[in-house]
This record gives C-alpha cells, sequence and structure tokens, in this order.
C-alpha cells in the first residue's frame, strides 16, 4: 500500500485551502502550539507506534532532556527510549491503549489532565481546551479516536492537535502515520465524535493535556501499569 | 550532551522572531516548499544519517512511491531503504560525502541538478535557485556546508532548505540533527561561505536542486558508485 487518499472531511495541510486555514489559524492565536509540535514531526517508526510517537513529539517540542544516551554523545527521545510502557514486542504486535498511554506519560515526566469522553461529555469542554492549548507552546494535547468514524482507514489511533482555526471550528491532526495520511484540518466536532466511539479494551476513547515536567518517581508507574491497567 | 546552543547568527524557526520571518516568507510565496517538506520532518536516524535524512525528508515530500515495503504493509521510505548507497555500517560510521549523495539521488528516483561552490562561485546563482526552488513544491534544494564556518558544532552538514526571505536574504534550514539544533533562519551569505569551505575529500561544499523522477537505471548508479566516486 502506497498511502491513503484523504476522505472529502479532512483537508491536507498541505493544499492551497489548508494552508489558507493555517493562516488564519495563526493570525487568530490559535497556532502557537504548531511550530514546536512541527519541528518535532516524526513518523512513526512502528505501524502500531502511533501513542508512543505522539509522546515522543511532545517530550522533543517541550525540550525535556529524557537523561539516557539516544545515540552517540546525545541524549534525545525516541519511541524505544520510553519508560513505563508495555513491552516493545507486544506494542509493535497490537499497540497501545489510552490506559497504558496515560500511566506512560506519567514515567516520561509529563503532567497530563486527563478528559474521558463518553456520550454524556460536552463538546464545549473540549474546545475549551483546543483553544487553551493551541494558544500556547507549552502544553499539547493527544487525542485517541476511531479513524473509522472519521471515515479513515484503520481502527483506534493516537494524534497530537497541532492548531485550531476558531471561525470554522476545526483542528489540525499532526498524524504520526505519515506513511498513511498527511497531516490534514477536520472539524473539531467530527473528532469529538470519533472520540465517543467505545474501545473494546478500555471503553471511549479520549483525549489530554500534556504538559511537562512531572516529579512522578518511575517505579510508581510501572507498578501502577501492572496493577490497574492489566 | 542535552541540545547545542544556537550560535547568534541564527534564528530559532520557533522564536518570536523566527516564527515572524516565516510569516513574510510565506507571504512573499517563498515558503510554498515549507509545508511539504516540514510535513516530513525527521530526525536523522544516526548521528552521520543527515545525507540518507535530507534524502528521505525530500522523497517523502515529492510523495514518490518507492516501490518496496517499508513496515507492515506499507511502502515508505526510510533511511534504510535507500538505494546506491555506501553500506549503511560505513555512513554510520562516517557519513556519505557529496559524491556519494550525488550518485544516491539519481538511483532513488531524484532528478538532480547539481552546483559545485568555490572560490569563483558567484553567489547570485545560489541565490536564484533558492528564490526558484522556494517558490515550488515540486522542487527542494540540499546543501553541504561546513557547520564550523556558522559557527555551529561539528564537521560537514547536509540540510534541506525549507524557506527564503528575500529582503531578510535568509533562508530556513530544516536541520535533521533535531537532537541537536532546531530549525533555524540563516543569511544565504553565511550559507554560501560555508559551502565554499574546502571537504578533505570531495573538495568544497555545495548544493543541488532535488526534483522527481529520474529514469536512470538503478545498475548504471551502482557501477557509478564505484568506478567515478570510490
Amino acid at each position: 500500500l502506497f498511502k491513503k487518499t484523504l476522505p472529502s472531511n479532512c483537508i491536507s495541510l498541505n493544499s492551497r485551502d489548508g494552508q489558507q486555514i493555517f493562516q488564519e489559524s495563526y493570525q487568530s492565536g490559535h497556532s502557537a502550539c504548531f511550530f514546536p509540535l512541527v519541528s518535532q514531526f516524526r513518523t512513526q517508526d512502528e505501524p502500531a507506534f502511533c501513542a508512543l510517537t505522539s509522546m515522543v513529539m511532545i517530550l522533543n517540542a517541550l525540550e525535556i532532556d529524557p537523561g539516557s544516551i539516544w545515540k552517540g554523545p546525545w541524549r534525545w527521545y525516541d519511541e524505544r527510549m520510553l519508560l513505563g510502557c508495555p513491552p516493545l514486542k507486544v506494542v509493535i504486535r497490537i499497540g497501545m491503549n489510552y490506559d497504558e498511554f496515560l500511566s506512560a506519560t506519567v514515567c516520561n515526566k509529563l503532567s497530563v489532565v486527563n478528559v474521558r469522553v463518553d456520550d454524556n461529555s460536552d463538546i464545549r469542554k473540549f474546545r475549551e481546551c483546543v483553544q487553551m492549548c493551541t494558544k500556547s507552546d507549552k502544553c499539547f494535547l493527544v487525542a485517541t479516536y476511531s479513524r473509522c468514524a472519521l471515515n479513515q482507514n484503520g481502527g483506534g489511533h493516537f494524534s497530537p492537535i497541532g492548531g485550531y482555526h476558531p471561525e470554522k471550528d476545526m483542528i489540525l491532526l499532526l498524524d504520526t502515520a505519515r506513511f498513511k495520511y498527511p497531516p490534514h484540518w477536520i472539524s473539531i466536532e467530527s473528532l469529538f465524535n470519533a472520540m465517543k466511539v467505545i474501545d473494546d479494551i478500555t471503553g471511549n476513547f479520549s483525549f489530554c493535556q500534556l504538559t511537562g515536567t512531572s516529579v512522578t518517581i518511575v517505579q510508581t508507574c510501572v507498578l501502577n501499569i501492572h496493577s490497574n491497567f492489566r
């Protein structure tokens, strides 16, 4: 397979329209998160690494020092260096669920505000979070959602949010599965509905807000994974 | 080591000034190459992979189908899939030189216009190339230059050029060594002077202009590497 065609509800950032939406979004102040995030944009290293890659983009965008060597003499985050995740061979095969992702964010020095989405959730709360985070270069949003509900190819997926356009009420998904889809704009409402879809393992998809740096002890997280999330 | 401080002749794209320069550059029409390139921005997989990663960014920005599997069912370029390069274990150790890079571009379906820079070269020719390519989303520039000459840490380096600001006469380097430096603006003159520096192995550093798709037969390239460039 070489790429997929974006469904008509999505507007590629690279298109003329997508760039125009970006310009208006930037003027509105709601793309402050864009430059730090896109400067760390990555293709996920494996087809099931969307959660890990979303986290790596945010850790590097926040300029958090991993305190351990990446390669050569350099400290830097890539997917294989994250703490508190399920074993990589498991993630390569089946990916991660939202609970595992949340636990791992804390292990990797991120402060997380987690919001569960279900049929009773109010889109206004999500929009407020988007409006706040996209105006900041220190706060980033990750959404988990059903690709099917967006007419996209695939199942559950994690994406960082790279910008917001207030009048159009659209957000920019910096999709880390770049071998499949380019970065694209989509209506907040569509994304919110795609978060309400129920996941077999963890219930509804959700979103969270990430900032650095938490002080949680790594060992606690590792214990959490085994006791609560497995 | 965790990152390096950009020298004062470089302006980080993420800074307020860097974003302002980007906005003006975009309005001038000289950042047409930015969105396709930044949508494929990568961290080089190894500290010496700058040439390979620059090429991968451009191949993916041009949406060229590699015709071979990356991972899972997907076809996509990463550094380990490029054709006509020296053996990876050699590139990991010592990187690639400009001749090897040129040869590999052709093997990987890119059409290349190669311009050697020396003390007699005219900066106007380089500026013309920059002005032309940055207005297009189908033509990309890669420069090799001496980092030392830019007061940066390191030796010879490859970078794709992501935009141009006509009044300030500055270009945007989308540095793939993101563990070291963020994307940054620098004057064309500084970069041009850094291309004039003589490399021990291949002579002066240089630049080239890449578009897709060449029809050169791969075997020819492989022979070229051994007969002419080694």
